[in-house]
């Protein structure tokens, strides 16, 4: 029989000073609730969000800091209140949220992400003090609203990615209205950017990928880019694409790295600028209100649970594939990714893969 | 007949200087094109802009600087190319724009107050050099697509203020969802904010007036607040109000008046802050991108024609009446209205009536 162990094994940051060397450690689960369902982990994409917090650019957080809310797994357990279907052996997933009040208007109303009781996959506290910890582990713990069933034709490694970054580009798509007879630019064509690209091409809009340079452009044309705008090579760009955009998910690591000078000047009146970016919280971005006239910007949280099953959907259906490159998870790897993610060498997402041979 | 005179009376700011004490002064009106309307003027409203013009605010502007864009008069000259069914003698209006190209893309989706050939009615320039002079004026000559028929049960002076004041909180208020089921804040309780209170409540939205403080509490209930929230005097107001609104239109004079750690906490999710103020040219806003999660800052322009004529039609038909003080118009009352609104003593805008007086 699956059975959750009492410990469960990891790969964690014992130190921000030294987080590109994580550590093969042990740590205690979270308290089984009645309504959780304990996964055995079997793959977990690499976010950004994984180098933030490893680092500690968004804070110090208890050790062993265990990253990663890509999760695949199978369930092995299921709490005594469960009312969701998941079978043990099932193929589910999780993202970058575990649990939320579930009460709230905003949970009520599927915006769960912006729930004033969060608590994110790893990094953050539970009303008991315990701090969540993630998916470079052996197994997982989650409230079963988080748990997401997996379609048969998406393979584990394709299916992780989509349920952080693919859905933080994804919900904003989707909420801004992008489908046939829309516009919509990708700005900054990296892990999250490039999942844009695709699901902007699927949802029917024309695709504009805008990156600084054009190292990308045969590859954003590959994965579904209509059109391709490199910034720095394009003095007049602004000119050159004025009044056109109906929409524009800013993917950029930082916000301090787009231009809020230009870029409303290639947004059609009533055009919106979502930036799904999670820059350091001390992060401040200055405007003169006249730049924004008839253009709007906001910043996007994670993906509701609702959004990311209707992704998966679509990811089934039209059997689109991100671009992953895998990694078999252990001490080695995780230092060698965590370099290569530092310097933006990724193309588009790594994953860690055989968690068999490491913690069995 | 009625005749267009070759010189053109007006009341004008000679010196930015002495911009209080605007003269009696004549000018020669602009070219007469052929799809030109020329309008006997009846009475203005006085819009915040004027003061901005007037001082300099803005700008040099050549003189003398006559302003006024809340314009009610009728019809004394059609251009032998124009095409609307204007005939002389009509009563109609003229806002805040004289001109656009009406063929590039944002003119043809009723953008045009978007358009990068813009004139406003005062105070810019055509292409022959000549400044755009406006209603504190015996006559103006217009482009007829900028002249407005106005319905026969609203009168002049109720009718002025809403064709530049009135449409530019329309116009977001429209755009942005506006309507039953929906919860409008309107901040600033101003000339424009009280027609953003009556427009919110005609078109069936739950609406909350945010002020600084409660002077205008009992105003604002009569103007059709449901909802009075006095930031200075309650600490508490993000908190207490906080996942409340769907739409929020800043009508405050200055955005440095806003502060924006708070505002987004009151709004839902998806939930959007539109400002309508047209700050100095240099005045910026500083945003931590954190504060704008899942709600949206936007800047709106002018509204369209087709939205002034949409807004004259809900005044008609729900026969609601903004709140006005009249002065007849002669170079004391200007210089008086002038250093009233300078102290934001208007309950709620400032209408300049008898024009047969002054330029008979």
């Amino acid at each position: 029989m699956l059975q959750y162990p009492e410990k469960i094994d990891a790969i964690g940051v014992v130190d921000h000073a030294d987080w590109k060397h994580p550590k093969r450690v042990a740590f205690e689960p979270k308290k089984f609730d009645d309504t959780d369902i304990d996964i055995k982990i079997e793959c977990c994409g690499v976010c950004g969000s994984d180098i933030h917090a490893a680092s500690g650019n968004w804070g110090d957080i208890p050790k062993p800091v265990v990253v990663g809310h890509e999760i695949i797994g199978t369930v092995v357990r299921k709490g005594p209140k469960c009312t969701s279907e998941f079978e043990i052996g099932q193929r589910v997933g999780v993202g970058a949220q575990c649990y939320s009040c579930l009460k709230c208007h905003r949970c009520q109303t599927d915006n769960e992400s912006y729930c004033d009781k969060l608590v994110t996959t790893y990094g953050q506290f539970f009303d008991d003090g315990y701090c969540s910890k993630g998916g470079y582990a052996s197994h997982i713990r989650v409230q079963e609203h988080f748990v997401i069933p997996i379609p048969d034709n998406i393979p584990s490694e394709y299916a992780g990615p989509l349920l952080c970054g693919g859905n933080t580009v994804f919900s904003p798509l989707i909420r801004n209205g992008c489908g046939p007879g829309k516009k919509v630019g990708i700005l900054g064509i990296g892990g999250i950017g490039h999942m844009g690209l695709i699901f902007a091409k699927a949802l029917g809009a024309e695709v504009y990928a805008i990156s600084r340079n054009s190292k990308k452009k045969e590859d954003a044309f590959k994965l579904g880019a209509d059109h391709f705008i490199a910034t720095s090579e394009e003095p007049d760009w602004a000119e050159k694409y004025y009044d056109t955009l109906d929409l524009v998910i800013v993917c950029a690591g930082s916000l301090k790295d787009v231009d809020f000078e230009k870029l409303p000047k290639i947004m059609q009146i009533g055009g919106r600028i979502v930036s799904i970016s999670v820059p350091e919280q001390s992060e401040q971005i200055v405007l003169k209100p006249f730049g924004l006239m008839g253009v709007s910007i906001s910043n996007s949280h994670l993906g509701s649970i609702e959004e990311i099953k209707q992704l998966l959907k679509l990811v089934s259906e039209k059997n689109l594939r991100i671009w992953i490159q895998k990694y078999p998870i252990n001490e080695a790897n995780v230092n060698e990714v965590f370099e290569r993610m530092e310097k933006g060498d990724v193309r588009y997402r790594y994953v860690f893969t055989d968690y068999d041979k490491e913690f069995n």
